[in-house]
């Protein structure tokens, strides 16, 4: 059967998003390497963000939220509200970065889009993601833009039904073999992963898939070709 | 033209929301009122709300990162981090909170989605509103959910073509006059407003409204006769 939707993850499969995470993470741990080892620190926040994603989801706000907590927690409360202020400038300050597109991304998307709809699929929280994508400029290469909480087997078959279409006729593209690939293959469509030399702690897999539906490609041009000669 | 689809805003209109938001609001002025009276309080930490608003959004992870701004400000850096966890802990006590259906809201749905095209489009953050919406128990009567991060004109002429109507078609049914009628009305919609005991600073606007497409019905259980007899 046909693909009829292609849905591109956004984060770090579009546009960069990691790596300020990680460099802001930086700033963190050395605010408190009096206290602890920069790593034991970062391994610190990892832990306090894990527990939180229920509470608060992906995003900016409870970044800043879980390296607040985190700080309490490994300082034995001493830290001092002029650290808590630097703590909530280190997180506001990934919202002022540049949103840097891939190389590629502005020559795929106008020709795909004339042959296939397009969707940005993107987990995370409303603001940042809107943030971005307006800064982007890439709104209008897409038919359908979806900002989800989560990007599990679930969320996915809600996307498909409300693009009223087969699982089949959907394949998703990104950096995430966890978020954008195995929850796809699991309810029938296909995926495709554009690996990142970053990747957040928390979304590592260590599986090596093999499926009739999963491809691998390195650059986001390669898409052209694929596409071109059919799947 | 007949109305196609009914749109419910969400929070004090199908559930209870400003209710909890004021009586956590209420803790944390009782907290610093060794540093100003608690109504100073109140309104400082407004004033950081609305600034943030842009960087923020809406929802509770944006309200405790705004409190913990204000406690600083107000206090002159001398806030301790056990109280900046108190504060933590007061906003997280939100999420706690259970979601209480308005009156009349589990017998007007059912009746009227066998009619029209239910929707719930609702303002604030991702996470906070769907489990919001798990906790109600109430998605089965949506056609389609939509989280906003505004409720502008642009946002409502975005849902409106995703639902493949025309303005005239829509109806958008909420406790704000700003948020929820006054945009809808703007663009060719029609709204019905539903007053709740307690609005939000920033909701409030003086305006009378007198419009074609205007109604202010007391009670969401109004909808059946209006939507019975036709507009």
């Amino acid at each position: 059967m046909a693909i009829k939707v292609i849905a591109f993850d956004a984060d770090d499969t579009l546009w960069d998003n990691e790596a300020y995470f990680q460099e802001a993470e930086k700033k963190f741990c050395v605010l408190f390497e009096d206290y602890l080892p920069q790593h034991s620190v970062s391994r610190e926040l990892l832990k306090t963000e894990i527990q939180n994603l229920n509470l608060y989801g992906y995003g900016i706000k409870g970044f800043i939220l879980s390296m607040i907590e985190t700080a309490i927690r490994i300082t034995d409360g001493r830290v001092d509200s002029k650290t808590t202020w630097k703590i909530i400038e280190i997180g506001q300050a990934i919202t002022q970065m540049p949103v840097n597109i891939m190389p590629g991304v502005e020559e795929v998307l106008p020709v795909l889009r004339t042959r296939y709809r397009l969707v940005m699929a993107t987990k995370g929280d409303l603001v940042d993601q809107e943030r971005k994508l307006r800064k982007s400029g890439l709104e209008r290469f897409f038919h359908h833009i979806e900002i989800m909480s989560e990007k599990k087997e679930d969320d996915y078959r809600r996307l498909i039904k409300r693009l009223d279409i087969l699982p089949e006729e959907f394949v998703m593209i990104g950096n995430s073999i966890k978020s954008d690939v195995l929850p796809v293959l699991n309810i029938g469509g296909h995926g495709i992963h554009i690996p990142y030399h970053l990747t957040w702690e928390h979304e590592r897999v260590d599986t090596q898939v093999e499926h009739a539906n999963f491809r691998q490609v390195e650059k986001i041009k390669s898409l052209l070709e694929h596409f071109a000669s059919g799947q």
